[in-house]
């Protein structure tokens, strides 16, 4: 399994992955899954995704690959006009390199993947959409402003609880590396490093890039103590319930 | 869906459970999910449940049936020697109640269903076992006593926080509750009415039994307000992470 989330706010996007693999508690890996396609002051384009690791690296190389022809009419990430169009080509990518395998899908293989894809082309405001395994995709919506994939729900109550569009990028990371220690102490398929990207909208040069390496790892140590020792102390704060009479 | 949770403790027994049904979206009831079989001075045996509604009420009904059997022979709930074959007796119920309805499984319908069965008998401490679907069952370990079935990954986290052996039964309720509220808050399937059982060690008789019954409820409101603000303030006073330079 994976956790991947990613969060768009006022302030700019913020992408982080996992880099757990496994077919089988007895076969895991370690593979980063995060990607990013960027030109300095016209686009920043950030992914990070889930699922069958052939297929999604077959998309990511797929999509790097189109950037790299010559031809300037072939449609690709440097040079689509919108956020929506990259959804596109990531979602037709996707169906593409399923099309190719399925006859893994025949013997049984699930060949699902999905992909996060956030940035910013030129004037266009910061979008996220999630791509499906089926290669369709939806945007996110301005009342949650945050996706996830893979193991999503054991970090999904402290973003129910904590974002909200006006977050800063600041607070962003924080909640992000809670919602992945959330995930990482109660299920193992979900493991270290994480990796984050940042972009401060607007920006449109390379996002800030950060590797969580650890369980030695200085800040995530500190925030990982923190939360869980805060945790503990509201916990312990919470009033009391009433026993009915008898006991 | 469903969300049921069971902790054992020094102290005791806490069961849970909620009361939501589904069928689908539009065919949502609400039904009590918990039993308790007690005799003072003897026995207290509680239990909650998810799963397939049908197979679930034929299991509880079977064995109340075995307990109401004048013959002394019948093996039930309230002759059982020992919580192990307590658990038996589930197992066997459920499994007789899957048999006579296979037709249902036959035709593609999920007669899955899991009992959490907790209990004291005489001087046996008490104990918690976890039936699956195909009768067999596994008990509680020392480090991690509690189990959870349905809808189980929200309410995880702040189990794996809080749960040691020592912890109060004042705490468990609270901790129950918390675990309760991160799940209805990301889960539409799991839904309040919350039912409660909590057995004191040794007391040999009836459980406290608890209903939180709706969003006015005021202890749970305080409980959720407290632990929401709680929660945003802990993660308001989490350090900042230093970003590269050039950001």
């Amino acid at each position: 399994m994976t956790y991947c989330c990613a969060l768009k706010l006022n302030g700019g996007i913020l992408l982080a992955s996992d880099c757990r693999t496994n077919a089988g508690v007895d076969d895991v890996s370690s593979f980063p899954k995060y990607k990013a396609f960027e030109r300095a002051g016209d686009r920043w384009i950030g992914c990070v995704w889930s699922g069958h690791l052939g297929i999604t690296q077959a998309v990511i190389h797929d999509l790097a690959h189109a950037c790299e022809q010559a031809e300037p009419g072939t449609p690709s990430l440097m040079n689509a006009a919108s956020m929506w169009d990259v959804a596109s080509l990531f979602g037709q990518a996707l169906r593409g390199a399923r099309m190719r395998d399925s006859y893994l899908y025949d013997a049984g293989v699930d060949t699902g993947a999905n992909f996060l894809v956030a940035g910013q082309i030129g004037s266009e405001p910061c979008r996220l959409f999630l791509i499906y395994s089926e290669g369709n995709f939806i945007e996110v919506s301005e009342d949650a402003p945050y996706f996830q994939i893979g193991e999503t729900k054991y970090g999904k109550p402290i973003l129910d609880q904590v974002i909200h569009p006006n977050l800063s990028l600041d607070d962003a990371i924080k909640c992000a590396l809670v919602s992945f220690d959330s995930t990482m102490r109660s299920n193992l398929s979900v493991g270290l490093p994480i990796d984050m990207m940042v972009y401060p909208a607007g920006s449109l040069k390379a996002a800030a890039l950060w590797r969580f390496g650890a369980e030695q790892d200085p800040y995530y140590q500190l925030l990982r103590d923190r939360w869980g020792h805060g945790l503990r102390e509201v916990f312990a704060g919470l009033p009391k319930l009433q026993w009915p009479v008898g006991f």
